[in-house]
């Protein structure tokens, strides 16, 4: 096992301070060989620690040739491209997975989860909003806003127009990598930092947020939010909602388990087990209470969804004539008095 | 009445195997004239049956020619166009509507319907899935996923940005063909394939997926599955969801009658007659039970949903009070049961 | 006080016919300075009233060193600009907040919405859908509709895309003015007219509609339709839903005021006052009938939502054991029955 955390080589846009406003990094490496480090070490200075090295020309030369010579044809054949660039390129060493500490090394760590190398949850992201600019996303790049308006006027006046089409922290993923295997129908609603599992199709009115995603396959017609995980396949339904730690979700952490279909319309503010079904337009929230009802669909007992939290095999749904929210199990009145109280 | 069922002539991008990846036919036609037939069948050694073929500087030059001649200035008047462009040229030949053998057929009965040429279910699409190869679609256009890593590298390098905006079987529509006198605020979200009738107007919530759409006039502003037809004067509010036979709706075509309303954020899983309205916040599925009430707000009976399937007349709420599903009517309870049991 | 409305210098985009498609005004100014009119009146034959004159070379170079000599830096700094191009250039004069009679005064008076000058509802649009031409808004500009078909084909011969992102009446904001202390993650979704107050986050299921808005900050992931305004650090859930009077809500100008939150897939029907909440997935109607719970949940009486409408300090929830539609308040008995039947 490799003592480093990540290595990676990019290439992105500065604003007119020099500063960093996005990084592309085609080829990210999780837990890298250590001769790939080792190869560079005197010629980029680095001492050790997690770091982020604008590089020159003669460096990514350097780094190049070293790489090639070490044998790792790939690694070298992405700073042989790089050498050609006028754009700025940068170095990431991780060496540890601590909290990032600068835009770069952010980066990085979304591009570790969007081409699968980590999952939702499997870096250390602490800090990382402040690292982010805001920028404007547009057809000729990422443009810093202080600079938009003049660059705006320039193009209305050459007769282009400058599309600025996303004014936020997070690029779209798929202008950084397209996973193996998915379909993504409209992909400025998914964030650089999303994990799509392979087999992974999100329709038009999917959308999925950074550090979350998929295990795949599925099919997601609704919204993944930051933090939430789903698995494989698990369905969520046209225009269904996720609560997201940063949206009202408090600090239980959604995921839904394996074999789940949210319906349309549908939410849950409770992570869900494997087979569970939440019926189209109904949402769930921890508080919700509702009728727990045996295999023969006799009452057990009345509770919060929270106490359901992450049990398998669940079926959801606002009984249409009562207006009473149940779920419907698979169980005995016995075995779910078991299960629902053997914690108390 | 034409023995042929279609013919058009494309132009598309082919991926480096030169495999089609999409085909635009800016004129497609309809049981189109034997003779622009009969004036090409030698010069593309065409035999008959459905077939597309790739042609040359010749046979286009050809075709121009001979359309020309035929008295076919409009017809004509493409092949012409097409004499100039260096990318690869497709005459399409359906002697019959039978289910589509390539992707350059496929595409062109997508045409159809977003030409209004055939409506939703009007034409014979079995098998079409394997043909529509997965590209991203870009703003340099269509990219086979294979070959996109390396653009995207390039591009970046070259200080472009390659925006990958869509990945997805099927374009937009727009892309293709903007039928007369609609509106379609965010067209990423109307695929080709769909049929957008003259007076819609798809607000940006709204969403038409393929041999789907609208009579037109109407106001869309939530979700048209696939295969959902939306009639005549009638409206889907915003996020609005209809079920698709492809996404849990089963084996019930969803349709709505003329002058129906789906509220915001409603949703149906049954077909609705004329004049029906779904309150905003209530989705239906064909499970539902609910409660018939006559045109005096008595109850009539208990029934689910599917019952309803199709009638006309009806608004469906849940009672804020009691939380009971209601279809409330403009009939007398005599007129009710004899509709609802008439075929029991 | 200035004794004109409005004043700008633009350029923009025209039809074959010289028909004004769109006009971008990259600093328009509300009451502005009279001297800045006076100094162009004689040159642009202004004889008052409200105008939209376009502008020749000569006229220009006159109101760029007018401006400059009238000491306005600024303002004539644009004008300097304007000189250089070839796209053509109007002056619009407002004396008055009239209704407008031109394009040019149409696509002012939303400018001035977005630049943050006037309110939602703090300028007078009336009549202004018919001065707003449908336009196909592509990569290379605003294209007319009946000028597009041609465009596209030859674009494609051409072996461009020639991508028509939106067909509609309104442009996207954000591609003429980004207004400061924003995210706006899919700028597809807020149109030209949109007030979008600093501290505002317009996640991707986020929408803003024309003379609409927030005062900011605030969380926007649902549906701010036209008219509506939403105050200050109130949220709109993911999927939530605001009725507007051009869509079902009727002649009831619904808005949010301080402090509220509208949870996911919720909507609200009725104004709501100061920190008021609705329950993720509920949706409120003016003529939602509901039960009214004083401080201690005891129910005071049943009254219809568009009783509440505007109140402070109420929260909206379905009971989901009685399906029963409640307000709960933090009010006795009595003070409710006094506030609720005050205007009787």
């Amino acid at each position: 096992m490799s003592k480093y955390f990540a290595l990676a080589l990019g290439c992105g846009t500065q604003n007119r301070n020099d500063e960093w406003l996005e990084v592309y990094f085609p080829d990210p490496m999780l837990n890298p060989d250590a001769s790939l480090i080792e190869a560079v070490r005197d010629e980029v200075e680095y001492t050790g620690g997690n770091i982020a090295i604008e590089l020159n020309h003669r460096q990514i030369s350097h780094i190049a040739r070293e790489w090639r010579d070490a044998g790792n044809e790939h690694a070298a054949s992405y700073a042989v491209a790089m050498q050609e660039t006028r754009r700025p390129v940068v170095l990431v060493i991780l060496e540890t997975d601590a909290a990032p500490t600068s835009t770069p090394e952010t980066y990085l760590k979304l591009h570790l989860l969007s081409h699968r190398l980590v999952k939702p949850h499997g870096t250390n992201l602490s800090g990382m909003f402040p690292l982010l600019p805001n920028v404007a996303w547009t057809n000729e790049g990422a443009v810093d806003l202080d600079e938009l308006v003049e660059r705006q006027l320039m193009a209305r006046l050459d007769g282009r127009v400058l599309s600025v089409d996303s004014v936020d922290k997070f690029p779209k993923m798929t202008d950084y990598v397209v996973p193996k295997g998915v379909r993504i129908a409209d992909t400025s609603r998914v964030r650089l930092g999303a994990y799509i599992g392979e087999g992974t199709t999100i329709m038009h009115e999917g959308f999925c947020n950074f550090n979350a995603g998929t295990e795949g396959p599925g099919m997601i017609e609704g919204r993944i939010s930051a933090g939430v995980f789903v698995g494989k396949g698990s369905d969520i339904g046209g225009g269904a909602s996720t609560m997201g730690t940063l949206s009202g979700g408090g600090n239980i952490i959604i995921s839904l388990g394996e074999g789940c279909l949210l319906g349309a319309n549908a939410g849950t503010g409770i992570p869900l087990g494997d087979r569970c079904t939440v019926e189209s337009g109904l949402y769930i929230t921890a508080g919700t209470k509702l009728e727990v009802l045996d295999e023969k669909g006799a009452l057990v007992e009345k509770t919060k969804a929270r106490d359901l939290a992450g049990k398998s095999d669940l079926l959801f749904r606002r009984n249409s004539l009562t207006g009473a929210v149940q779920c419907v199990t698979n169980k005995s009145a016995i075995e779910l008095n078991e299960e629902l109280h053997k914690h108390n």
